[in-house]
């Protein structure tokens, strides 16, 4: 183990949660354009959807999982921010009036609404572009074909197969009588996909063999569905003040949730097995998966 | 010159522009998800958006810049279905209402209109990540440190310093007087730098040296203008009918063009001397650059 993650081990978890995402917050701040370079309104709108916001669940997991292998912080940074990338692009599209037409986000107006349509529309098209670029340059450590393999995890993780094609099985599915494992369907692919990237893109970056991503891989699954289930349920029970964006939206929009589809009480049983599940996952890890197991308990304990 | 290069010198202009359209055609069905894989519908709607139409200008240009180096037409294939897969996505995303609002587009209605609003949405998001995993696997005969370079190269031509930069300057410059400065400004990152990605990526699949890559930039920034240049000019003159795509719709949006800036005179000595620049620049590569003099001719000559 190198003096570096002794004393990451060392550390409690909201003093390493703080430094990831202080560093994540830099590293995004270094690849988003400066709003001195034209088009200064778009860059700027980039930087608004992007910074001094959001909890950058997917970069800390992407340090933890690579934590895992002795990956490098530094090299962990391009992918963490190509994910948050992903993210934020999927959050200004979802808020645009065609989609979810919402209006908070962060505590903030939404993109859209602090800018307008044409320009939110750009900056969410300019922000994906960005995640792959992100991932583009050279890393450090990291082989030119290994990264490729990055390069068609996200993508794969984005795509029509991955987090927008669940965003359209949502669209379809607003006002239909879904079954469990209809809308576990659809969210395996709307968060599922992008978490289980961040999880496989930071193990990329050590040296994860076949059968550990294997097993992260299943613990990612895990923490995705667990991901959206305390989502519902913070959706159903927790005030616009706390969340940051409108509380109660799925219910007013006619959105199946596990809320709605299994009740409260059941969602909240789901929710304590999938986070069993997640840290039986992390067995095989032993103590080198601290990080993933406390993000685990950290996404169900959440308030926000 | 191998066998399919004495070929291929051989064959007319049009025969030739025929057999790479048939490959792209093919190329890209081959990347689309088939509309029996879920979500069906943001499938169906992405096969719409993209095959069946277009001149694939794109694509031309990256197969005849690949020749000249040698290039195997099969490793061609990947970048000229990235770049046709960025385009087509950026034409669904301008077509939306709260872009340029257009319902037709190549003799069809546009996708918000054949499918709806939010569906148009995910499709351009959906073919934007399509395109980079496109160049994520592996090619043939290419390194992959050259491959990154190419990814880097697509990304840096289609987000915010590049074609979506030209969208958002195009829509700040709506009602605007511009200078003949600031229009050409807007179009090198519009139109021009996918078409010089188009280009510089086919040469990258050959063994093109960078002086080459240079002369080729020049070729292909003197092509992006020409592009546009004769895009306004069909604009103004054209009818809907024949340009399958509303005729007249720059000026009935008060957008600036070169006819409406320069004069339809002006702007047709403009093309000329673009398109003399444009075969100057073809010169160091003597005829080996036949197929790329023959596409700026017919960049000029076109009617559609």
């Amino acid at each position: 183990m190198s003096a570096e993650r002794n004393v990451e081990a060392l550390m409690n978890f909201s003093t390493w949660m703080a430094g990831i995402q202080k560093r994540t917050e830099a590293a995004l701040e270094a690849a988003l354009p400066s709003p001195d370079i034209a088009p200064a309104r778009l860059h700027e709108a980039m930087r608004y959807a992007v910074l001094g916001g959001g909890k950058r669940v997917r970069p800390l997991l992407c340090h933890a999982a690579g934590a895992i292998f002795g990956a490098d912080s530094s090299a962990l940074d391009a992918p963490a921010v190509a994910v948050e990338l992903i993210h934020a692009y999927s959050l200004v599209h979802d808020d645009l009036p065609c989609m979810d037409d919402d209006v908070l986000r962060r505590g903030k107006p939404t993109c859209h609404v602090e800018f307008d349509e044409a320009t939110a529309l750009l900056v969410g098209d300019a922000l994906q572009t960005q995640a792959f670029q992100a991932l583009t340059n050279h890393l450090a450590g990291i082989a030119p074909a290994r990264q490729l393999d990055m390069l068609h995890l996200l993508a794969t993780a984005s795509g029509s197969r991955g987090m927008a094609g669940g965003q359209a099985i949502d669209l379809a599915a607003v006002g239909q009588p879904l079954t469990i494992g209809e809308l576990e369907f659809m969210h395996i692919r709307k968060t599922g996909a992008l978490i289980r990237a961040a999880v496989l893109l930071g193990a990329h970056c050590g040296e994860a063999m076949p059968d550990a991503l294997e097993h992260l891989g299943r613990f990612a699954n895990r923490v995705g569905l667990l991901f959206q289930v305390v989502d519902d349920i913070l959706d159903a029970e927790a005030t616009t003040a706390t969340l940051g964006k409108t509380a109660g939206k799925d219910a007013a929009d006619n959105k199946p949730t596990y809320v709605n589809i299994l009740g409260a009480r059941e969602a909240k049983t789901m929710s304590s097995k999938l986070r069993q599940d997640a840290h039986d996952a992390l067995e095989p890890f032993g103590a080198s998966a601290l990080r993933l197991h406390e993000l685990a308990d950290f996404i169900v304990e959440r308030t926000f």
